[in-house]
This record gives structure tokens, sequence and C-alpha cells, in this order.
């Protein structure tokens, strides 16, 4: 059976892992470039990091960067009075190395992620949405555009999302591989990523959003509970940008390319309202995947198995 | 006073640390760039980093890299089939990032160099020779050019060297502040370097050159006792390049450009041929110097203080 997730960070790799335990499936992990950025020169990719780090249990103990890193070379470079608010480990510093170099000698960013998830001998398909430039932007304030790293790392997503922009969705294609894989998927599966930092971006390259929205067999999964986001700063963006509160916005932030939203037990209660509103079917059970035998559960009943 | 040193990596960088203690002398030390290379992409100047390091007593134990560095990024990167045969530390690597970075933006190398050695807190001026592309080439067979770290340490220096050539060094300009600070000084001091393989790149600039030939006051400090270096291949490349074995080498090495020549106690013998034959002055002292109260003495005997 052949599955294709849409992913951001952290809980699109926890999503990941799930479906990668279950071996009947063949799976491919689309996942988000709009947070790559330039950090002293080196070229990352947090989101293709994170969900490869995470398949191959190497992540770290926020989900992010490398289990067990150091952090020599960024406290050093205070010394030369450059700014390393950004905190890169010495691991991961040296996969953005490699990447960097790989990149500059004209390899593809989605070759570059095929030798990387090689190295950590994982056996999903994990591909950038785009080998193209395609960058999140969020406006703080009038006029005022920031990248997606400034906003979330450096000033921690605590600025109001007023506005959101995806700079190179115009001109960005598909990766080789992404296209194909959801048009050949029996399941596309929308990680419990932030619908409009996250998830957005990928759909926002329109060969993309086209064979999604195409795609009769679509599962998201909400990333809150309550109304709450269970990371990050999901439920206060999707409010700022003037979506429902709780799970009826993510069904909003979703329209026209989901078949079924998955929602968490607790949030029972709202799907007779968002399946008359929407017309999705939606499906109540438990949505805490932080362990890999949740995340398999859940993986197992949203692909049937 | 004002002292100018010629120098190389680490025999230079030891004869730096016994002039700057020398309260009474302002020290510029000029450093080959022929070393330079791309690692990782990254940009390294092994002789400017030797010198800077050992001026600021943050040395490795062999004289270069930096003491209790650690190795994790390199480690890390033969994940990735990455060659990490050039070992570069977590805080050399640290640097190197900051002076690539520094470059991609236009800066200069000279202008670098310089913040590197505030970074550092010391008080000699360092210059690269030249902020221009200069790189030294050894011929290890008939037409077949490596380039100098992978003659020197990916092949650990073993092999003969049958020719060297300077590419760049038509059109490499002195950095700024070279040929003045050569000009202005009261003593030119040629480190006890490799002779062919650091001095003759600083000099290959025929700015620097005719500076260096111009002065009245030139001594060199020989890199030989009993014929034999005291650190790396100096006599080896001495002799496959053609020159007389011992200080009369050194002494051919330097023709034109010194005035005299420091030997070791050991090699007093010496003192009348080569003073015949190349009409220079020699003096035979203690030229040990890898304590830096050793390398004192020696730079107090030198600069006549």
């Amino acid at each position: 059976m052949k599955v294709v997730e849409l992913s951001g960070g952290v809980g699109g790799a926890r999503m990941a892992v799930g479906l990668a335990r279950l071996s009947a499936i063949d799976l491919t992990v689309v996942v988000n470039v709009g947070d790559d950025e330039e950090i002293h020169g080196l070229h990352i990719s947090p989101d293709i990091d994170t969900v490869i780090y995470t398949l191959s249990d190497a992540q770290g103990p926020e989900g992010w960067g490398r289990a067990g890193d150091s952090f020599n070379v960024n406290t050093e470079l205070a010394r030369f009075g450059v700014d390393n608010t950004f905190v890169l480990g010495d691991l991961d510093l040296a996969l953005n190395l490699f990447r960097t170099n790989r990149l500059a000698a004209g390899a593809r960013l989605s070759t570059v992620t095929g030798e990387i998830t090689s190295s950590f001998q994982i056996t999903p398909n994990v591909l950038p949405v785009s080998d193209d430039l395609l960058r999140t932007e969020i406006m703080i304030d009038k006029a005022n555009w920031i990248g997606f790293q400034e906003y979330f790392v450096i000033r921690q997503n605590q600025d109001l999302v007023k506005a959101i922009r995806f700079t190179g969705q115009d001109s960005a294609s598909p990766a080789p591989g992404v296209i194909e894989s959801i048009q050949q998927a029996d399941h596309v599966v929308i990680a419990p990523s932030n619908p409009p930092l996250s998830i957005w971006p990928i759909l926002a390259v329109e060969d993309v959003r086209s064979a999604v929205a195409a795609h009769r067999n679509v599962t998201a999964v909400s990333p809150l509970i309550g109304g709450k986001a269970l990371k990050g700063p999901a439920d206060r963006v999707m409010a700022s940008l003037g979506l429902p509160p709780g799970n009826l916005g993510v069904a909003e932030a979703y329209q026209d390319v989901v078949d079924r939203l998955i929602i968490d037990s607790d949030d029972r209660d709202d799907v007779a309202r968002i399946e008359g509103i929407e017309g999705i079917e939606v499906l109540p059970t438990d949505i805490r995947i932080k362990e890999p035998g949740h995340a398999e559960r859940l993986a197992r009943e949203i692909v049937g198995l």
C-alpha cells in the first residue's frame, strides 16, 4: 500500500514514525521547505532534518536537532561576534555542511535529501516539496515581513501573525517524484502540523495542491485538542489569520483538499457541526502521538490496516 | 622599534611569540597564504591561524589547531561519505566558518584576519601577504601537480618534491600595509620556516620581494640544525629542489634578500664557508625556540635589544 504524508517538523515527523512502523506501507514523506534558511552560510532544512532524525530515532529531546549533540562550534562563534541565537549543534552542523557543499556543487535538494536519508539508513522516501526557493514569510506588523526562522526561533513565535506569504511559490516546481507519489498513493495523510505555517507552504506549490485536491482519499490529522495546539503556535496563528477556532478552523484551512479530518476523542462534539459545515468526514480518536506506539496505532486507523 | 617577521606556520609562530614578548617592539607578522585551501567549502588559512593561535597561547599540542579542541563535526562528516582526512577541530571550524562568511560578504582576507586577531586579543599586527589567490603547488611526478595540503596533510609530505610553483603569483598584490610595514621596519626577520614551502610563496609576490630585497637589515633564522629540519620536510624539499645541503642551502634560498643568517651553535663551523660563498653575515646561537622563553632570547639577540 502506497502512502504519502505531507509533513512539517515535529508533529509530522512523529506521524511519519507511526506510518513507517507499518511494514505493509510504502511511505513517501513530502516535507515543507518554507522553513529553510541560510544560517552562517549553511543551507538549513529544519523540517526535512527533523523528519529524518526522528525516523532514525536520533532526534533531540525537544523533537528537533540531534540527541546528545554538542554545541562547540555554535558557542565558539560568539568569540567572533557572530549572532549564535539560532543554535546549531555540532552533529547537526556536519549535516548542514554536507548539504551546503552538495548544493553548491549543483546537486538538487531532493537528491541531497535522498543521500542524507541513505546515510541514516531509513526506509521511507523523504522528499522536499520543491527543489526551488520557497520561503515562508510572516507579517508581524504593517508591511513588516520577517523570515520564518526569525519569527519562530529568534523571536520565539511571540508575534501576532497578521499575514503570511510564500516567496517563490509562483516559480517553485514540485521536486521529482512528488506529483507521481501523490497520484499513485492509496492514501494521502496531512500530518498534525501547523496548517498555515507547515502545510500551506507545501500546498502553495500549485501542482502539488492540484494533485492533492484531485486525490480521493486525503486524511488530515488535526494538530489541536480542545482548541489548543499540542505544540507550537498553531491555534494563535490560525486565529490571527481569521480562521474559526478549533477543529473547524483546521477543516477550513484544508478546504477543497481533504476528504476526512481526524480529531481527538475529547473533541468528539465537533463531529456533526464540522461535517455539516464543511461536507467532509470527521473521525474522533486519540491523536496524541508523541510515543511511537501511539503514532503507529493512529497510522493504522488512518490507512485502515 | 618596528619589526616585520615573514612567517609560515609553527616555526614562524614560535618566532612571533618571542618577538611579541619584547615590549619595545611594534610587531607585524606577514604570513604565507600559499597553504590556504578550501575544505568542505570553508576557506582555511592554516599559517595565519597557527600564528594567531600561538600568539594567544591557544595552539594545539603539535603546534597547529586549537588546544583542547573536539572533533565532533569532523567525525560526523564520515556518515555522509565525506572525506574527513583533513581534520578540522570544532573550535577551528567555527573560525573557518566565520572567515568564509566574511569573505563571501566581500571582506578582504586581511580585514578578516584583523578581526580574528582582535577576537583573540593579541597585540601584533598579523597580515596575509596578499588578499589575492596565491597557492603553492607541488610537482610530485612529471606534470603531476598537487595542492599544498594534499602534499602536506593528506599525503603526509612523503613525496619527493620535484618542483614547486605559486599559482596566482603574477596577479597577487601585497595586502594593504604589507609593503609599508616592511619599508618602515627597523628589522625584517625571516622566520625559521621551510624556505621553499613557506617563505618563497611570500617572496613570490613581486613587490614584497623587492621591498625585502631593498631593506638593509634582513635577518633569516635557519630552520636546520646539523642539516636536518627541526620540524617538517624542509631538508628533504631543499635537497630535491637542488639547493646545497644544510645552512648553505638556506643562505642560497634567500640569496639577494637577506643580510644576515642566524644558524645554530652546533653548526658554527659553517660560518666562514657561508660568509665566503654568499657574502652575508652568519651568526651562530641557540635556535631551538619551542619554549617561549627561548624564542624571546633569540628575538632579543636578533633585534639587538
